[in-house]
């Protein structure tokens, strides 16, 4: 079954839902004004952890991938809990490893760990969760047409660095740095959620690739956006891979998921009061889909997807 | 490496820990004047799924085990989430089953789902979550001397169910029945840890047997804990299958896990307030260990593990 399939089942199957419909980056409750977030995300190691990064970096990342979802609620981090799925000749180094990276992921944003679990499994897996409060969640739905689309960062790193690794690419040291910095230590963007928060109108997180994630706003909101692929913020070094491999870059950023960038939609009139660096690469109209605008011409954006570019490399 | 070892290693390496210290029921963060509880805890299907439990008890199951966790702590439930591991070959018969038991529960418990991620994995895992809320969260740690033992419903179905089926014994079907029931479709104790919140001193679910649990409360609370024998409430059925096995009817009792009731002490100046039915076992005194008096002595109790009787079993 694909995942879209396997969603649809279980929404059929699960009457009682939160204080928001299932489908957004989190889950939400309301408590008298405020709204607790509440996430979880699954880090499956055959499956998400490829072989270079290291079990600290799996550690960091499963905290990371799971404030991300908070912080494209808008909200502010409360805490962060996990389970432990572990295979009985599992390396001692292995759990270590871990254990650092998720108490330095939690140090770095200050976040405390409120519960694990550990339980025995064939597989390594590590199913990490998050808490977050506000007193407005940003919704995947809340894009109005006139507002301007942003998106923090940059992108196309995560990508050009897993096909650099797979392929075997020949480049540059200060390059290849660059690259791996962000597929093996992705920065979550705790502080630009809980300001989006309050100014923006819609947020999501890039966990499937900005295409993608242009495709569930536009969807879930009712509404057209138009991109220029010009104000694309592609990542250093993603030009150089995407000419190694004879690929399109703008593809390739627009392809490039675990980005954790937040994309966000704001009113024109309260995008000044944003304090942190981000790209407006875009616009919301009245509409349907997703548009991109390149060489002066408007196409529709396809839905990019990773196996596009994964091909004969898993 | 065994659980405790693991633990150790990840306590050692999380610095930043939740507003109770890690190692209860669940973790905690304050809000104003309440505590909102959160808790995760992973169904592994070659672990812990036995061939007798459909799909649908296992998706209950989840849900149970993990609202069982926040009545421990006193808190009343306010929703389940989940993450869910899969096998490229998994039948959709199974994840409409699980799918279906996560509601079915919702239902029943009157929890609403508020998110749920799947991805790819070897294994079948469903890692499930739940928030709860109380006023006063109630530790394993807050039992003191002079305060009551006591337990809701019984013990010892659980483990004669498994081994019942295990061992192919010969026993009538209302038997049976009864031991599957608490075997494959056990309760979780919300009402009951609700009212605890309330006026207990301190609880834990039982998940690893009556033994294992009283040996941490003794230890957490710094406190003696004696119980009597003939007030330990034994299933039905219990004794049928301890005497066809060879087994101290009292002894399965106190391994059986996975159970889902409540251990708690309280004041016996406030037992009264308590208006659900349960079992008093015993009395918390001052010192350390845990004793049980059987034929006029008083003995320690061992902590007694499933190995024991899971021997060539597994």
């Amino acid at each position: 079954m694909r995942e879209r399939e396997i969603i649809e089942l279980f929404l059929k199957e699960v009457e009682l839902q939160g204080d928001l419909p299932l489908g957004d980056d989190a889950g939400a409750i309301k408590l008298g004004n405020a709204w607790i977030v509440v996430t979880s995300d699954m880090l499956v190691w055959g499956t998400d952890v490829p072989p270079i990064m290291t079990p600290e970096q799996a550690g960091m990342k499963v905290v990371i991938m799971n404030l991300s979802d908070v912080a494209a609620m808008g909200a502010k981090p409360l805490g962060f809990f996990f389970s432990l799925g572990i295979p009985r000749d599992i390396g001692e180094d292995v759990l270590r490893g871990i254990a650092k990276g998720i108490g330095r992921a939690a140090n770095l944003y200050r976040v405390p760990v409120l519960s694990g679990d550990t339980n025995e499994g064939r597989e390594l897996v590590i199913d990490g969760g998050a808490l977050g409060l506000t007193e407005r969640p940003l919704l995947r739905s809340g894009a109005r047409p006139g507002d301007l689309v942003c998106v923090t960062g940059d992108l196309g790193r995560a990508l050009a660095g897993l096909l650099t690794w797979k392929k075997g690419l020949n480049i540059s040291p200060s390059i290849r740095r660059s690259l791996y910095e962000k597929l093996l230590e992705p920065t979550a963007r705790v502080e630009e959620g809980i300001e989006l928060g309050k100014v923006a109108n819609a947020a999501i997180d890039v966990s499937d690739g900005l295409s993608k994630e242009l495709h569930i706003l536009a969807e879930m909101s009712g509404v057209r956006i138009v991109v220029e692929e010009d104000r694309i913020p592609i990542g250093e070094g993603v030009q150089e891979v995407a000419e190694l491999l004879g690929f399109d870059p703008i593809e390739l950023a627009l392809t490039s998921g675990e980005e954790f960038e937040l994309v966000f939609t704001v009113s024109p009139e309260r995008v000044y009061e944003l304090s942190f660096d981000f790209s407006i690469i875009g616009r919301v109209d009245a509409g349907k889909g997703v548009y991109i605008e390149r060489g002066g011409r408007k196409e529709r954006m396809p839905l990019f997807g990773w196996e596009h570019f994964a091909e004969g490399l898993l």
